[in-house]
């Protein structure tokens, strides 16, 4: 359940809630905001009406609100002002326009450096790269490993750019964690519980992908279990999803973006690479994810796309990623108003 | 195959390549443009060598080409430049922003007429409005019919806006011609080849709605139907695809505009009031349709959409609609010329 | 609403029921059973409490019963008992193997001829063969339309075997009625509505096959345009939908037999030669679906399957089919039984 | 690459064989058969045509094939007899028929042994039962862990039947390794490469069930990591696709089993409790995955499905378990003859 608790609430008060809710077998999770604070009272069971009314009546409490979700941390029930993710210098949401680039794998220390400079030059907020490699066949390149997060944390040193990398398994985290300053999980990983449990151990950021045959309340589910874990800094990457289509590797669900506006307040950035699998549609579709409200978009850029290791096919540039960095500063600064202000006439 | 004639070729040239086509069995096709004639001659049985080769002998003929994809006179190989549909005195694709609003069904006079002032003032192009409904169950409204057409011409006497409204079978052709400006083909009726074949007939302008499951070849292959049988005003809408996701009605697929831009002449209009069911997705989406590259929007607006007799929780009211209008202006002037310059470099 | 008459009731209590309805602005239908007569009233509005309150007071009438389905003659909420499609001398439904085989497309009066001979004497007790043809590209064999109907119908002759063959436009239903002995509805026509109100006027057996991307709810609801119009002879046909994996053409949704078994009376076959595009599937997914409980299957024999001029790939040989029916008839009668007494224990 | 090595060939050609393999990167695979020995030679890049020509003129090779599909110890290439998974007393695969049964999870040790008596009586084949379970929501029972894996080996005392239960993360591959005798890889975790690596590394019997959102192709590519790490007691389980029907909770793709049967020499389970959530569809897809040909069944039971922790729905009573399985031997033993001689003529 959710407690709203008074704004001229004593400490004591609000110690006496907490332990009557640790009492009833209930973990405890606080979320202070301008109209004061919010505890989350959560356990294995469902809402219990009879402790509802209980806690209701102690000194303190301003409400007691039932969730209307299966997802609770994460719901703007729990929290409405939308959550700003502090990754090194940089933010993540908040009205910002995010713009994560690099490589999908690290090749060798050239390719990283080369792409790094070219994407801090062109106004990059992160620098993207694949260490890990999660590959649909055992006799894929599976990614250069340490070596790769070693190279990631000096591109990182040489442009100031926070980096971003995948991590794939729980006995991974601490050495990614290493070096990362955003742990990505990636799609076929958005259900790996085990997973998300122990990056949701971390407290770093986190970029949690939607499974390819995930829907939003699985993926909000999914990271609802990092938070739990104790983990506030979760960013939702739409990343396309499966449907019946091949004309496009997957179909990005732009659907996605204003729903997860109107249920979550964590950060939403669009993923046109992935989605599309096509160099020529990264940029229309980027320009469509910043209009339909997302926080920004994660993209991959290539020295020389057409001798990529892997998905050189969908890769920019980076004359292609320069251009396009600044059409979308334009079109954020037209569009950004709009969503920030919608209006009660518009229903938004 | 295409045939490209010689700019210098004589008219008798051609009509002897006419000609020769027509005695191999195979109808012709004409697509004048400004670097010259281009022939489609077509038939059941695909691409002849030796007939290419005897053709491409011919005098007046630059090139003859095999056709690379199933669907031929949609395709970019037979025409490159845009088709620009004339609808009235409004035009559809181009580069200008198409903007099709009014009521799902139309319900009364009353309803209609205050939907139609209202859109008229906010900029609206054309008016739409459904007479003949397709509905799920047999016990649902079906349409005023007959007397909603009439309303609907009524409606375009006093706004000058042009309409647009659907038809559903073969037999109701004429009489929807006689009072639309745009002949619609319903979502159910994407494979409805005989209605394709007869709105294919009429020479009026025909927005082909993509079927729920359809893919971008078979909506190809189905605007496909109407020009073969001699129409060339055909405009796309796409209006969402099923999937997996329940959050939404249906997943909006704006992957189809770019690929569109790529593979078709056709304009393409994004319908979000369809695709998402829900009011306040409608600005946002359309906000990404316009900025991914459609040539405009289609939206239900209703005067008290919580009275609508069908699809009351999609249609916008008319304030949304006048505000949301004026915005996707805004993003329409800063987004067409990075669609209209794309540039090498952007590889689009 | 449903109407239980009681056993005991006159024939001026009935009319009586009858005329309050048609006052209402109702139409009345009819289903009698060893339990009774049941009556549907049905118009465009909810149900309404007051009236069902006035007509369960009428003398005559047991109960009123509220559908719970949005369909509702094809409901087991109106018949319980299943409905047995009475086609010449043949039956689909109740507990027979129905065996519909025959070429996809006519192609000339030997071929056909040669399937309908083999076909009949493997023990099929249907012709299938296509004169009218859905294809996606407008430059596809379209079927040898009248000439092939009659062609049918001198098959008939020969082997005795009724006749299913497509209709795809309203202005068709009366040419093709002539001659078939089924009306099948294609998969593109699902939701054709002018197609199933013009079929459903012809009293005549129809077969509707399910949309590629038809849920069941929005088949039955199509299954009810038929009945809606005063045709009760429904079969319904599952030939597999629209899904992400393309192993095979689509996916065959055998969920389907066991949900329509419970929610409908409707006949239902499988067709897994659509539903797979490959000729060694066909044998082990019609085992599967007389296993799943269904009423029979539909299959494509062609004398040279290699020179099919459609749909060659997955159509069976006549030894192929010969051996097939044997099976069946075997699969059939050991499950047959299961089916038929399932008994409370199974929850089924 | 595929080596087929002569009858003939001695231990000291076969063994500069492999060396010659290993000098150039790739690794060895062995698998004998009545035909000889064939040798899969496999590494990182594509197929070597010059290092194809080499082995191919060394003594004691009879021939060398390049794999025309990306996994390759899975496939009958590499191949052509059905893998029999041997577990404890019982076999999966080769013409008998699986029974795996019991709870979805493991709740107390007076439900798990009275479901294991219960199902051991009905001739089940194996044990099921979860001990970590995954769970959409962090706030859902998460299973017994370690207590539950100690109650399945109790059961297994005391009914005999080897027992299968879900390892969640690499990490605990060693622990429920101790006790199961076949390891469940479940639906999430299809593509989580570590685990699979995990699992393929302890040379135990592992389930593999079908991703929601799994191709056919990607699945076998799951099963390639088992076998690529060493292990090539692999199950394959289909248990539903997410598709857009929500009838039933997944949608039972049957298609896979004929699929699966022509790609691959491992056996097929068919898991109809997940695929419906509906315990009145259990039994009649139970016979449609009997007679498509899978090699058995895995379905829950439970002493009092109203009363379950997690999935009662879908669970059946073990009055109907003991019903299905009998019903199960008899169609198996019907059509088990049908798929083991199919017959040139079937085109199977």
């Amino acid at each position: 359940m959710f407690v709203r608790i008074n704004q001229s609430a004593t400490s004591e008060q609000i110690a006496a809630i907490r332990s009557r809710a640790t009492e009833a077998g209930l973990a405890v999770y606080e979320e202070p905001s301008a109209r004061g604070l919010t505890l989350a009272l959560l356990g294995p069971k469902g809402f219990d009406e009879k402790l509802g009314e209980q806690i209701a009546a102690l000194p303190g409490v301003n409400a007691v609100a039932r969730p209307s979700r299966a997802y609770r941390l994460s719901s703007q029930e729990f929290r409405e002002e939308p959550t700003v993710v502090k990754v090194r210098d940089t933010v993540v949401g908040g009205g910002s326009l995010t713009l994560m680039a690099g490589p999908c794998s690290i090749e060798s220390r050239e390719q990283l450096f080369e792409v790094a400079a070219g994407v801090a030059a062109a106004g990059a907020t992160l620098l993207r790269g694949g260490a890990f490699k999660p590959r649909s066949s055992p006799y894929a390149f599976q990614g250069l490993g340490l070596e790769g997060l070693r190279l990631l944390a000096e591109a990182r040193e040489r442009t100031g750019l926070p980096i971003i990398t995948e991590v794939m398994e729980p006995a991974q985290v601490d050495m990614v964690a290493e070096f990362a300053d955003v742990l990505q999980i990636g799609t076929r990983n958005m259900q790996n519980f085990s997973l998300l449990n122990a990056v949701g151990r971390t407290r770093m950021p986190v970029m949690l992908k939607r499974g390819l045959s995930g829907t939003i309340e699985e993926w909000l589910l999914a990271a609802e279990y990092i938070l739990a874990a104790g983990n506030r800094q979760v960013i939702l990457c739409e990343r396309g999803i499966r449907t019946f289509e091949t004309a496009a590797r997957n179909t990005l669900d732009l659907n996605a973006v204003p729903i997860l506006r109107r249920l979550t307040h964590l950060p939403v950035i669009v993923d046109p690479s992935h989605a599309t699998g096509k160099r020529w549609m990264v940029a229309p579709m980027s320009y469509a994810g910043v209009a339909a409200g997302a926080d920004g978009i994660m993209v991959e850029v290539h020295p020389k796309p057409e001798e990529a290791w892997s998905d050189g096919e969908q890769s920019l540039t980076l004359p292609m990623f320069s251009r396009l960095a600044g059409e979308l500063r334009t079109i954020h600064s037209v569009v950004s108003p709009l969503h920030e202000n919608p209006g009660e006439a518009l229903g938004r």
